[in-house]
């Protein structure tokens, strides 16, 4: 039988001379592995979205800055620190919205100017070890994100998730769809409802594909039918990733968010989020703060399609996420247990030390 | 300048000799006129959606009645009205739900009953009449849907809309955009919001091209943009088309609008449904009584594409209509006014004979 654990969207090869990434963007028609090497390789496949979730990313530059570096020349500290933040600095501006990518090369950095009096090679080690203890604390920390959020499921329900917030966009479980994961090992039979997610269908491309690798049962609707859906019944619940939690509990996620979260406040269908401790942003007030990225509008008019869908010059709007307002959540879902409202009251008791 | 008056979806050539219909499948990359004058070449247009929307559809199968038999040959009034029966049920049986092209069908074959005393070439000229009648009736309706909807908006608003109900469905005004036609040829400057419109994208092809070649502004979204847009402040109304209202104001639209009323609704935006009065079905009392068509899961999964955008087999659901609940809808706005809750009790007074 299939399942998660055949699944692995971004690690290490065995001489640690590569990172091996899941083109994401070939899915689902092809299954195929890339090793990168060069900062420009790595740097082009976050930018392109072929490693792609929050989780998956930082570990993405993580063990890339590792791989870049393990050759880096002669004995200098100073030079190999100079190497160091140019190409952090590069990695960090491939994308603008999600935390972990910022929090794990601070980690990175934090450990090279901790380890700054030891022999280069040692630095260079302590790297790997550091990125390795990343991915391995995200497993841990998915893992327990899905025990959590599965006491707030019941086994026979249908379960609606938006984008791809599951194993391929983490080291293991995925967040959002790490109770349905976990859920499934312990016998539990869902029915996941997955927006296909315009305009990069991370939903269709994505979640189908690795829920059905898991021998999970998955119905695609277009985004515009999670209202349907709802109505009728099939749903009862809605869980989702998340990219940056603010401090009163506003939560940017993958464009439409928000407004499933309207949905399902309409239809009184549970609304949950899941997200690991590293996402909540205590320097964020409120989802104002945080900053969305816009993205090409050739994502809407042209990508995927074999010709044109929209009249050429014509004007497009593609926000990357939008903010899902506090109110909206029933609750958020950490690896360090169930947060419920009011947050700005609960969130720093689990996230005041970040 | 461009303008609405540019644009005709469909209409008989200057010899009257042949249905011109504008085909829609080939928009917004190519803008082609097909001449048609055999009932299998119309049967066809209407059954691949080359001429599409509910009035352009029994304008297009009344025009075709009088192409086809213009040139019946004799004088038997029997065997005329065996060809004419032939034809109507053949275009009948085209689209089964358009509840305008059995009506439109009904009247020239009322009109020929009625005038069969009269020699076939006055019976031939009747229906050219009758079905010319159909279609200025269609473009007053539209007018006038749009000159009441237009005191709902004020100048410079953001609209959004979903799907297209707009001129290239019509004679011309089309319903939920008459507003926008209309206003902008007062001097109104709206811009308008386009849902894309998955799974066929009638947002994304037809809307845009419409307004762009109407010379109004409009900027295209994916649905799952439309909770954005909302609370960005871009939009101040959102106005849509529809299929059939119920007794009590539950109105089915394209997939998707149930979704962008519960958005309106909780961000105080105003919604509002442009519906001719022969949409009104007093025999539906509520939104329950109305099937929802489901459509074919490749047109999710394949349609457009390039490749497949998900995996082999997978399970899909793809209903092609939803039903918006009537406290959702600000207010109807039909040809003979614009119509406020509680819809129960307003309705009756203006679709009581339909």
């Amino acid at each position: 039988m299939n399942g998660i654990n055949t699944i692995r969207a971004v690690f290490l090869n065995s001489q640690r001379d590569a990172l091996i990434i899941l083109d994401q963007t070939l899915l689902p028609n092809e299954v195929k592995y890339l090793s990168l090497s060069t900062p420009e390789e790595i740097f082009q496949a976050i930018c392109e979205l072929k490693v792609r979730g929050a989780p998956a990313i930082g570990i993405a530059a993580a063990y890339g800055l590792c791989v870049v570096l393990r050759n880096f020349p002669g004995d200098s500290f100073e030079e190999f620190y100079n190497e160091f933040i140019r190409i952090k600095s590069l990695f960090a501006s491939s994308r603008p919205t999600a935390v972990n990518l910022f929090w794990a090369l601070e980690r990175l950095d934090a450990r090279v100017l901790r380890d700054r009096w030891k022999p280069l090679a040692n630095i260079k080690e302590a790297l790997y070890e550091e990125a390795a203890a990343i991915a391995s604390e995200d497993e841990e920390v998915c893992r327990q994100i899905g025990e959590h959020a599965l006491t707030l499921l019941r086994d026979g329900w249908g379960i609606l998730t938006h984008c791809n917030a599951g194993t391929i966009a983490t080291t293991r479980y995925g967040t959002a769809l790490a109770p349905i994961h976990i859920g499934t090992q312990k016998g539990y039979r869902f029915t996941v409802y997955a927006d296909e997610s315009r305009p990069l269908l991370q939903g269709a491309r994505l979640t189908t594909w690795e829920l059905t690798a898991a021998g999970i049962d998955v119905v695609l609707i277009c985004d515009n039918m999670a209202s349907i859906v709802m109505k009728q019944g099939k749903v009862q619940a809605a869980i989702v990733g998340c990219d940056r939690v603010a401090a009163n509990g506003d939560a940017a996620n993958k464009i439409g968010t928000s407004g499933v979260a309207i949905l399902a406040r309409h239809y009184e269908i549970p609304f949950y989020v899941a997200a690991p401790i590293s996402t909540i942003d205590m320097n964020c007030a409120t989802g104002d703060d945080i900053i969305i990225e816009e993205r090409p509008s050739e994502e809407i008019t042209e990508k995927w399609y074999k010709k044109r869908m929209a009249p050429e010059g014509i004007r497009v709007y593609n926000p990357a996420f939008d903010v899902t307002d506090h109110e909206l959540i029933s609750a958020i879902v950490t690896e360090k247990g169930i947060i419920y409202p009011p947050y700005n009251e609960q969130l720093p008791l689990v996230a005041g030390r970040n």
